[in-house]
């Protein structure tokens, strides 16, 4: 068996256990078969080593972030999770004990989101590793969730607690900044693992098809994406600063440092999701997602065509420098 | 708007034209209808510059290639190109005239083979140009013909010519032992040609999915995807080496320099569809085959289980060093 033969049935074809369209791996291509009255919902995302994620981060955990960053995208869509192909790309021959690693990530993902692997292709290449998928979930038809839906006077919700992610990564790369951040061990953890190991509310997709005009995943910042749900929507939007949703590190941090509002807002890397929703379903739309156990908060309302704004305590506007991440 | 929605919108949004579901790559995903009775056939495959093509090839043959390969494997799976998405990777912001030829070449391959851009995502990092594509076509239900389906005492058949890319490529590198053979200028652009642009064929979707007991396509050699065809069948199979289909360029090469049989059946890249036809079928194969004008050649037959064996015109066994590409 040669090298990538090695790799895919050594140690990739055992994650594409459980769908038979996979056909072990050893074909040319999967067969994925849409039960009738369903669609399919289709990303795509690469994570690459020194973009993405660091080269040293543990395998398992660059395994599960290939992953949970391509079903983020679905969850945000009211699509059930079904199946992904992936492209890898090594620069030299990959240590099995990374892969293996690396294929413990990605079958936990699975386990968590419900999906299988079914397809892909291993190259070797110059540059950093990186791990492309395409990722695909089943919607009834006509209820997926598109980005452009947002009508004037809808509530902004958005699941879990922001800028964690942003604020992990600026521990992980331990910048300057951090060494004043008043956090304990438990904390600082917590916020790195948010970076290492987005988790997609795969609870909340009944919720978002159900109740939600709009949604998106936040992966470029809350401003940034906000600002391209609003653009596709035509409406504005407002945001209250005192209810966006801070993990206790979170506001810890930013009651020492000011500053760190911008990783809040801006940080890029929540993978949780962003919704509109009509006031007339706020109630149920909270109760269905507390059913699941799923943590929303409504940061502000949707308006006339306009820019988005977030107001202080006061209902005056903040203005912040920048606004999101740009691969550019 | 920002380097990358800039890229999106400017360049590739109308490559999404035509596909509803693509939502004018406006959207975190794509959504795709499959018709009832149908199932999708899923595949993905990057190339990467310095490895599958050169940096300085023309743009628009990168982009046709790009694609051009992945629905190699969709055309030999039966399936019916239906929509892709695509991920590419650049290592600075890319030259706009280099895009837009890039874009121009995925545009004629869409118009060639029926299918539209619906999704996928653009990033900046070190390393290669890359781009890579996931391709989904359509079967009806059940008919999607697989690799493992050969039986002894099928006929092996191919489409078109062999090794004309890896010949094309070693003229396009400027290798050496170029120099000795006897092209005139019309047939090494040919040659390079069939290195830039492969052509999958198109015409012989219906004649597989209706005709084939097993295909694949030829991407890493005659030999090695036979061998791969026969292990997944549990065949063996022998080739008789006076049949394999050259073009004329490739039989003056082959006259002055017998090496050249390596490039031939080991030399990768040809795009050509390997087919398994039953005794039965293969006069109605070759007559719809040659309706929609493919060139199809019987090239042996699959046999018990066994080695892949290529004969000469004595019916002894030829030796081969080199029996195809690997990554690793």
């Amino acid at each position: 068996m040669s090298g990538e033969e090695a790799i895919i049935q050594g140690v990739l074809a055992r994650l594409s256990t459980g769908h038979q369209g996979a056909l072990g791996l050893k074909d040319d291509a999967a067969l994925i078969a849409v039960p009738p009255g369903y669609e399919l919902v289709v990303t795509m995302d690469a994570i690459a080593a020194g973009v993405h994620f660091f080269a040293d981060d543990p395998p398992s955990d660059v395994g599960w972030k290939a992953l949970a960053v391509n079903v983020s995208d679905l969850i945000a869509k009211g699509a059930q999770p079904h199946a992904y192909l992936m492209s890898l790309a090594f620069p030299a021959a990959p240590d099995p004990a990374w892969l293996s690693g690396f294929a413990a990530g990605l079958s936990q993902a699975q386990r968590t989101f419900g999906l299988h692997l079914v397809g892909g292709d291993t190259d070797r290449r110059p540059g950093p590793l990186s791990v492309t998928i395409t990722a695909m979930g089943l919607v009834p038809t006509g209820t997926m969730v598109k980005r452009g839906g947002a009508q004037p006077g809808d509530y902004i919700f958005v699941s879990g607690t922001l800028g964690d992610a942003a604020l992990g990564l600026q521990l992980r790369a331990g910048t300057r900044e951090t060494n004043a951040w008043p956090l304990d061990e438990p904390e600082r953890v917590a916020l790195i693992a948010r970076y290492l190991r987005p988790q997609p509310r795969i609870g909340l997709t009944p919720a978002l098809r159900t109740y939600a005009r709009a949604a998106m995943d936040i992966s470029d910042g809350l401003l940034k994406d906000l600002t391209r749900m609003c653009a596709l929507s035509g409406v504005g939007a407002a945001i209250m600063a005192a209810e966006l949703p801070l993990s206790s590190a979170g506001a810890n941090i930013l009651s020492a440092d000011s500053r760190a509002i911008k990783s809040i807002v801006a940080g890029g890397d929540d993978y949780e999701v962003l919704a509109a929703v009509a006031p007339a379903n706020v109630a149920v739309f909270m109760a269905a997602a507390a059913g699941m156990s799923v943590p929303v908060t409504a940061i502000g309302r949707f308006a006339e065509a306009g820019a988005v704004t977030i107001l202080d305590s006061d209902g005056q506007p903040v203005t912040l420098a920048h606004t999101g991440y740009d691969h550019f």
